[in-house]
């Protein structure tokens, strides 16, 4: 497609809204508006923290959206990682608009659509690094960038009032599996012709020099491969990193070793990424994973999900013995081929103490090379400011130690903090031709799944389920006939995650008497006050066990009317 | 206190039981028992995990001790951190026996016990590091080493069938604030003359090379404030470590600077530092906090409590704006000086947001050096190994992967395998004049502490916390006429953490109607079974939820009986 003819109208002006994935991890997505016309880049899911009780994913409010479908041109999707496609398969019932993005992140994407239902079928294009997309006021130019997945790209739009670099999440790999480095021409040539605004990832930005290249990991890996030519190994990868999978199928290949693989994410995106021409693999070089007791163990590779100690993950079940094709042993080697999240380390620890308690040897990026970041270090990213020169920056990605880490990167290099814009979800960015300023905010927040579940839980829910997990649960219910005065049944006690019920049976005697005096005491007046009686059986309760126990259990009084 | 002779009788036998310390970190605890005669090393408490929800803490189970009072000779303890001296406030309620400990480990102890009450005093034994103690059968000497906290030793205990080295936790800072390094020439001799078991802790194991010197970190704390006269200094770290403080003190001090101490563990251990005469304070160097508006906060250091991200911390509650005495603001330089511990990194980085987002400057470990462990690393290891020559070696104190990789040092340096002991809770080590030997198992685990309960939250209670943590409760309540049968009142359908009820309220009449018909039904046979119909309820509702939400909330039918 042509490149645009620069626009020159000068009293445009173009919005920024950020939906995500500022001060957070995850949940990218940027509204950009100009007059009419709307665009979005990116449209991920966040993981939940830890107060998020029993909630599944953490998806953007798009409610500033909502109204104005007609006017949004494209969902621009930079690559096809969770944080950045996550939320679509939601959205997207929602906002039925075009979909652009490259092939494996296409073929990612339209393979999580596949588990949920649309009235109208969604509309992916598919575009190639290097293609511009015309929508509306925006022209939006795909850039080839390095990442832990393939096909990653930056987004250069440009607007009525100038550039606005996107750079997705990137790298700078000097020799990259696929032979395709970042960009750094055509970066170099946006910059010369004048970028007026970078969005830039901080995910490393306090991380200091280079991250490796890709292939660092593949010499680790062929270390290991050459010094354990008597072990059957087993590598466990984020499923998305195609290059990674690459590299130990070709190892492998190298050592004369058939491939396996076992967990669902991981054949799902190795048939998506052979399909799509994104990897090589031999005929025959890989088989099924029930066909492993076919070949001596020492000739053999199994790729395994459950790099991040996931719970029922194939490598979780291998480990622990629940896995229906491999049982682990003393002959057995084990790479970790990923880097623990954080709040991901004890559960890669519980994988890993399993292992050696078993006598399985296992490899972590200790020693020896067997992973890389997918992300820029501040070398990189200075290399990226060096690039394009932008006139304004708006550190993006990271929570906000990274973005803060970021602006000093950037104050380092002699750019003037007052065209730093370091912003927070629904802070509004307005960029015209007089210059950019922060003005107004908009609706933007989390919106939790549950489930089935889109929004139907929010902070009260959490806060009582935040309530039961610590204290548990007492539930008192009488019956209360209203003619007589009189309770007619009850008050039962009953108790959940409070005690152990059969060693405590006095202290449960207790409670019951308790509830059934403060009943009576409200009888007693003559007049019915349905609250004043459950108020009068909580207080009571809560006193009493707080005293005797230092707990504070949910207590949940339910009196009927006879 | 002389050394005792060595006891030359053959036919006796030393059993070892660990009963907290290994597979796991913390809870640290082991009895040694010679013919009638026992002692226990340590008695320390275990965080709980993240699936112990609402458990406040974590103590070894003592069953195997509470019938043998009578022959305990004392607990021996190595240094004051809770994970050696937590347990003891619970167990000398149960086991009233004297305590061995140094002057600061004692003192640290006395403060935990206030908080308590016992049937009579708790017996507490103050030696010094070269003492030993006569206990029976056992002879205890206590020797110096270093470690994170002030007056910590190796026990190295006599028995008649050979000496048994237990390190504690320990490093080798060969420049240690107070001048003494651990006392290697000791354990040399005790090498020499021949340690038959060494029991060595392996937190550090899997980390090459040594750990540096405590003094390292005054050096780095002696840049940050040379680098910075201009601002208030508030560093936060770990109570206990006094060295630590001390070198705080010592330069704020050389750079004209008052101290002011917050957070009520660091109050209160700084107190009992002072009064023992392990921490060196001039007259006025410290200062109240509520006192600080009195000083130009660039002549201001606070030290602080909170390195850990603890919600309610002094730090915590200074970040967010919650602190009675202190105000931050950009002029503040915020010093971390602490490594997290596993789990608590996003609390940390938590607080690290929130002071970045006010303009606070924050000091981590990672470009100065502001803290140093407290453990020894591969090298330190190795060192103990070649002084103590144990002929069995038993790693300590470590999940599974550290006790393995201490062993696979011990191996790099020539000891046979079969000389290792890698064990487990509850699993007896034999050591007679014959050699060593697994041998059996007795009762070991956690007893989990919640508020004033110990022991009352089992596995029961914690499957419900984490059931209702997920996807709620929903409680159904019917009253039963038995004469009539019918229901005389609802079924109500209370819910807690499911969905926010009154945007469902249509599910809810639904589940309403779904219980009314199970219940209907059950009736309809004309005989009462009530389990009958609460499953039925059950079954009925499960059902309908998942289907409709692909939620499990715990359901929980209450009939009335009229």
């Amino acid at each position: 497609m042509a490149r645009k003819k620069k626009d020159t109208r000068t009293n445009s002006k173009v919005r920024i809204i950020p939906l995500g994935g500022l001060s957070e991890i995850g949940k990218n997505m940027t509204v950009l508006e100009c007059d009419e016309d709307i665009i979005v880049i990116d449209c991920g899911l966040g993981f939940p923290d830890d107060d998020m009780l029993g909630i599944d994913a953490v998806i953007p409010d798009i409610t500033y959206l909502t109204d104005k479908k007609e006017r949004i041109k494209g969902i621009f999707i930079t690559h096809g990682h969770e944080d950045h496609i996550g939320a679509l398969p939601y959205v997207l019932k929602v906002l039925n608009v075009p979909v652009y993005g490259t092939k494996l992140t296409l073929g990612i994407l339209a393979n999580k659509l596949l588990e949920h239902e649309y009235e109208s079928e969604p509309q992916l294009v598919c575009v190639n690094a290097g293609d511009t997309v015309e929508a509306g006021n925006f022209s939006v130019e795909f850039i080839h960038v390095n990442h832990s997945i393939a096909d990653a790209c930056a987004l250069a739009v440009k607007t009525p009032v100038g550039t606005i670099l996107h750079t997705g999440d990137f790298k700078v790999d000097y020799t990259p599996v696929d032979g395709e480095t970042t960009d750094l021409a055509r970066l170099g040539e946006l910059g010369r012709d004048g970028v007026t605004l970078l969005m830039c990832e901080s995910t490393n930005a306090e991380r200091e020099g280079y991250t490796p290249s890709e292939k660092e990991v593949g010499r680790g890996l062929d270390g290991i491969f050459m010094r354990n030519p008597d072990k059957r190994i087993v590598i466990a990868t984020f499923s998305s990193n195609v290059h990674r999978v690459q590299q130990i199928i070709d190892a492998s290949l190298r050592y004369g070793r058939k491939v396996a693989v076992t967990g669902r994410s991981m054949l799902n995106i190795l048939a998506a990424a052979i399909e799509l021409g994104y990897m090589n693999v031999p005929e025959g070089a890989v088989i099924d994973i029930s066909d492993i007791k076919k070949y001596p163990p020492e000739k053999l590779t199994i790729i395994s999900t459950g790099s991040q100690g996931e719970p029922m993950s194939a490598l979780y079940r291998m480990a622990f013995s629940d896995h229906s094709s491999v049982v682990l042993g003393a002959g057995d080697l084990v790479v970790i081929s990923a880097h623990a999240i954080p709040g991901n380390e004890k559960l890669v620890s519980n994988i890993v103490n399993e292992l050696c308690r078993r006598g399985i040897s296992v490899f972590r990026d200790q020693a020896v090379s067997v992973h890389v970041s997918g992300h820029a270090c501040a070398e990189e990213l200075k290399l990226m400011h060096a690039l394009t020169r932008p006139k304004y920056f708006m550190p993006v990605h990271g929570e906000y130690k990274h973005l803060y880490a970021h602006k000093e990167i950037a104050c380092s290099m002699g750019m003037s903090p007052d065209r730093i814009f370091v912003s927070d979800i629904g802070r509004v960015l307005e960029l015209d031709s007089k210059g950019m300023r922060f003005n107004g905010t908009e609706t933007a927040g989390n919106i939790l799944v549950d489930g089935l579940g889109v929004g139907d839980v929010g902070n009260i829910v959490l806060r009582d389920r935040k309530h039961l997990s610590e204290d548990g649960l007492i539930v008192v219910v009488a019956a209360v006939d209203t003619n007589i005065m009189q309770t007619v049944s009850g008050p039962d006690v009953v108790s959940r995650g409070f005690v152990y019920v059969r060693e405590n049976e006095e202290l449960m005697d207790e409670l019951r008497s308790l509830a059934q005096g403060a009943i009576e005491n409200c009888l007693g007046g003559g007049k019915i006050e349905w609250n004043q009686i459950k108020n009068a059986v909580k207080d009571e309760l809560s006193r009493y066990i707080y005293q005797r126990t230092k707990r504070r259990p949910m207590i949940l009084p339910i009196i009927m009317n006879i």
